[in-house]
């Protein structure tokens, strides 16, 4: 793939595996065939094959199921920290870094939604959008279906990179640059409505400026955090 | 991590080897501790750093130089395919879904590097320009120094986050998305140039500009291209 090193049996293996599920248009959560059946198939031996599954399963394309078989995973292929973000050492300029990227790329998506969302996508998002409400209401941890709403935005644009990609963004956040934790909870339920609402009546527009607002909000407050903590130091 | 499945011990163990070189500001090609230092210091035995250790090659985060020892590797923790492209099932669309996210970064990317470029970025952007220009001029392959044009550009606004993201995306496109491979050779040369003098001369708007232009050049030549296949099909 990107590297240009000579590639061991075990990972030309893998990649063959890979070309496997590809070609057998095998799907999430589809069993593959078993390390005498793989090893047949690809004329290798089975401590080969089995070496090539354990990469797989690293890379997150597959996941063993304890005496049941090799299955295909799900979110194929994305790792557990695919931008290696683990290794930032300042949290506060990775939130800063990230956010960037956030308001570089979210107005568009949303936008893009705008344009391409059907009456079943409308829905997802605006249920989503109610949920997130509620436990900022409820004053519960809401994160995580944060994540989803942007995540329910991110797949009406049909763009598979766009539905890759921003999870592994938004995951960032939460995971490794969390410093705006459940505040602009007023903000957020303001800006997610009319982020929703904008995306229902199909008008990109509205949906642009509304996320562009969503982010920024985060930004200044984000900037708010690194003075306080400059000024404390 | 991302996930929230318990992690197996080596899983567990690969997180505290992280952890170990973060503390220890271990950098790219330092070498870490052997099997029998780092089990001590995480107290666990030599066959879990053993398959930690391979779980850490595996996302690239760790290489091993044989008879040397293992070393922190290069582009720390970004695997081979951290998008998991490598199952896209149609090119073009993959190739329109990659190109579509450069529009909507890279001139945003052009404009804070043309803030942000210090003489030191604007020597190493003007050589890359200059080395792909020779390379289309020579008829060679010029897409690995492309890839490198666009990385020096990226390099210049200082944002980590964008620092990891745009070598994936330009190196996705150049592995699993190379449908325009070698036209646009005149518009290239053009646009790249156009794109460096403006950087240089830190002007963010002719900086946007032109990098708009460079990714819409290949926006129509895709479209080009799909026509041409639809209608042989």
């Amino acid at each position: 793939m990107f590297t240009n090193y000579n590639k061991t049996l075990p990972e030309q293996t893998a990649d063959k595996i890979i070309q496997y599920i590809i070609e057998n248009n095998l799907q999430v959560d589809d069993k593959i065939p078993n390390e005498f059946e793989l090893g047949e198939i690809l004329d290798v031996g089975r401590s080969t094959v089995r070496e090539a599954v354990r990469i797989l399963v690293t890379r997150n394309i597959l996941v063993i199921r304890r005496g049941a078989g090799t299955y295909v995973a799900n979110n194929t292929g994305v790792s557990d920290d695919p931008l290696g973000l683990a290794f930032a050492k300042d949290k506060y300029k990775l939130a800063n870094d990230l956010l960037h990227v956030r308001i570089i790329l979210e107005p568009e998506i949303a936008a893009m939604a705008a344009n391409m969302a059907n009456e079943r996508d409308i829905e997802v998002i605006t249920k989503q959008c109610d949920k997130v409400e509620a436990l900022i209401k409820q004053g519960e941890n809401h994160m995580l279906e944060d994540v989803k709403f942007h995540e329910a935005i991110a797949r009406c644009t049909g763009n598979d990179v766009i539905e890759k990609l921003i999870p592994i963004i938004n995951t960032s956040v939460a995971v490794f640059a969390n410093i705006t934790d459940r505040q602009l909870r007023e903000e957020t339920i303001t800006t997610h409505r009319a982020i929703a609402n904008a995306i229902a009546k199909h008008n990109s527009t509205d949906a642009k400026h509304a996320m562009t607002m969503h982010m920024l909000y985060n930004k200044y407050k984000i900037y708010e955090l690194i003075d306080k903590k400059e000024n404390s130091n």
